[in-house]
């Protein structure tokens, strides 16, 4: 905002008050943080009872959070937060000489202990409903197209209820995910569900936020992949169903164009009547090149 | 910013994603929120660690929060944001052609049911150290400077230990408060305690975020002050002892060079050894005048 209707030196004088002891990076964070959020209040002229209101919303959140569900994060996936910090902090992972691990951006179902499975297994167990798919292909070098021998490939995904196993006590441990090793033509394959849509939990302060926004709670059905190899940038990322009704209307905003796929019929095969063919590019840690 | 690492559109599409039935005044509100949190995210290239932490705040604020205090709000306080939603509100009340109460912006110590008392009272009851003042004054119209008779003029403050009545158990019920009207020459009067320094409770997030700025977590010592008179604009304020070595430094910024006031020594008055003399100056509802 160019002019404000209130003293100039307001926001310098927050800002200023941090003390000399303050740690740069936190000083940094900050000063924008209190840039914005003072430049939005005086932009929207939020009243008294309107900024209450935000506050007893976020203090909602806190009451319904607990080790089993985040409503502070559901609340910033809906307003495209997370998806977009996910973007920045994937793109400095790529940029940075040394690629530390992407851990942080593996959203909160991946399970570091998943069970390693051989190529051509199912991972569906006692799922109700649903289309099997069976999903293949290769993990290759993005700049040579060479196949990667024992590259390891990761996915998880949600049942047909919407619910990841740690989420429901009716699934076995394990089920929809599982670990593979590419074989020695750098391919990896597995048995899983045609991923469903589901809605984002909106008993809180997050589905309030979405009824007045006018907006469904639905996200499109995606998998889950990481695919690391040594002296490779790891992958970890998540392919949509390009059939999905959300496609374009993610509740939390995490769909790119280039991760949009196609199921195909399969002939001939009793344990699946769907195919997705998926080749994965690995960047090698020395290219410039970002993700793929 | 006028550039963007990222997809140019993201923003754009979030914002876009308001349903046609989201209510005005909230599309408002969302589109100016959304903006400015996802510019500070690309600003400050936030990463996800980072942004879970703010998360992880935001949700301790709100496990820590119940009817007797609430640390969302505290967290806004220590940037300055209800500092300046108050400023705005009261902006907004003084401009409008019907002056609507300002009730919102009264604070969370002030009580409705304040009882009334005669000039000359003493409000303070059972409290261990501190200074009598007697504080007296009149309330006046701004414009003519006429005296105004039977005005009501409200006060509260903390104790010595830094809690208002309803907080501490220890204290008599409406200790330090109370409501009065202004005599035939447009005066009132009572004894009350010099008000004294307290910080803001530090055991939450918000006081981590103060440790973090290098900051203290004290509030001037000061004195909570309405005025009503019939046909003019209700006076919401709070007084600052001149003496207060936080003056300068409030930590949630709610001082204002106008509201400084000083205390001097008073002879012969057994009941205080200090004296304040404020005049409150009231605005016709019709005048054009903001707040004074």
């Amino acid at each position: 905002m160019a002019t404000h209707r209130f003293d100039p030196d307001f926001t310098d004088n927050v800002i200023k008050s941090m003390g000399p002891q303050t740690p740069e990076r936190f000083r940094e964070i900050m000063t924008s943080l209190i840039r914005h959020v003072h430049d939005f209040a005086r932009e929207t002229n939020l009243t008294v009872d309107e900024w209450m209101a935000g506050v007893k919303m976020m203090n909602w959140a806190g009451q319904m959070s607990d080790d089993k569900r985040n409503e502070g994060q559901l609340l910033c996936d809906v307003i495209g937060l997370e998806s977009l910090v996910d973007e920045i902090t994937y793109k400095l992972a790529q940029e940075a000489e040394d690629t530390p691990t992407a851990t942080a951006i593996l959203g909160p179902f991946f399970r570091p202990d998943t069970k390693w499975r051989q190529n051509g297994d199912n991972v569906v167990e006692g799922v109700k409903g649903g289309e099997m798919v069976f999903m293949h292909g290769r993990v290759i070098d993005f700049v040579t197209k060479k196949p990667l021998v024992n590259a390891t490939v990761e996915m998880w995904e949600a049942s047909t209820n919407g619910l990841y196993e740690q989420q429901d006590p009716e699934q076995v441990e394990h089920n929809l995910r599982g670990r593979f090793r590419t074989d020695e033509e750098g391919k990896y394959s597995y048995y899983c569900l045609r991923p469903t849509p589901y809605p984002v939990p909106d008993d809180g302060p997050a589905g309030k936020v979405l009824k007045l926004m006018d907006r469904h709670p639905f996200r499109p059905a995606h998998i889950h992949i990481i695919a690391t190899y040594d002296g490779y940038k790891p992958l970890t990322t998540q392919i949509f169903d390009s059939k999905d009704p959300y496609l374009t209307n993610d509740s939390v905003f995490a769909v790119k164009d280039s991760l949009v796929v196609d199921f195909v019929p399969r002939e001939g095969d009793t344990q699946a009547g769907l195919e997705l063919e998926y080749d994965i590019k690995l960047v090698p840690n020395e290219s410039k090149a970002n993700r793929v």
